[in-house]
């Protein structure tokens, strides 16, 4: 009885152990696809086109100087990370932009926030030494 | 007299854009090569590992089950996208993180902020609005 026990428990430890590690990689492959979508500047002003409200793949296209292909390949990627939708109506499929992987990025991004304020707060301390101590610092 | 200044107005004029756009390009391809080098499981682990303080890639090697040639090709895209900085000691060579790149990724994923608040903000009212009708909605 107890060894059947036992081995059940292990058995489901190594399955939640397993679910938690893909869901981990999952995330991490998330961020990695969301990343690299981001890592190019035309997907980045398709983007910034969309934060002002939906658009057909035409109206995104049309102040860019680069083919209709071009921009719906990059539309594709955009997609595929899952920062746009697009509508299902067949005549009009307007693109939307979907924020959540980009909150993800921000908190992701957050977490070194004290890094870079520590460094300012740094370069203000001696700033401020240089203004208290102006001959100290010429010498 | 008149057209020399003119021309020379253009010439001006012409480089002060030149600048401005290369400007903007160099930052532009900037953002991009911080989100390629981001786009990445291993390379994320490193700085978080470096979040913690300066290392030395035998140190940075030491938790991850890879080939020290492979953490230093993670650490040579780190170093080209500025995340990662590298001491000029002969014997030890710490890897330091910079955040300012970082910084620049925070504040472009910022302007972003309200949409995806607004999408939770829609989401609490309609939460809010079950709680207070639960019969209506339930309907």
């Amino acid at each position: 009885m107890i060894p059947t026990l036992y081995f059940t428990f292990l058995l489901i430890n190594r399955k939640v152990k397993y679910e938690q590690t893909m869901t981990a990689t999952m995330t991490e492959d998330r961020l990695s696809e969301t990343f690299a979508a981001l890592a190019n500047p035309m997907r980045r002003a398709i983007l910034i086109r969309l934060a002002d409200g939906e658009a057909s793949v035409n109206e995104i296209a049309a102040p860019f100087d680069v083919t209709l292909p071009a921009i719906s390949r990059h539309i594709k990627v955009l997609e595929q990370a899952g920062l746009v939708t697009q509508g299902k109506r067949a005549q009009y499929r307007p693109c939307k932009i979907e924020a959540s992987p980009l909150k993800e990025i921000s908190a992701w991004t957050e977490q070194y926030r004290p890094i870079w304020e520590a460094r300012f707060d740094r370069m203000d301390d001696y700033l401020q030494q240089i203004q208290d101590n102006p001959k100290e610092n010429s010498k």
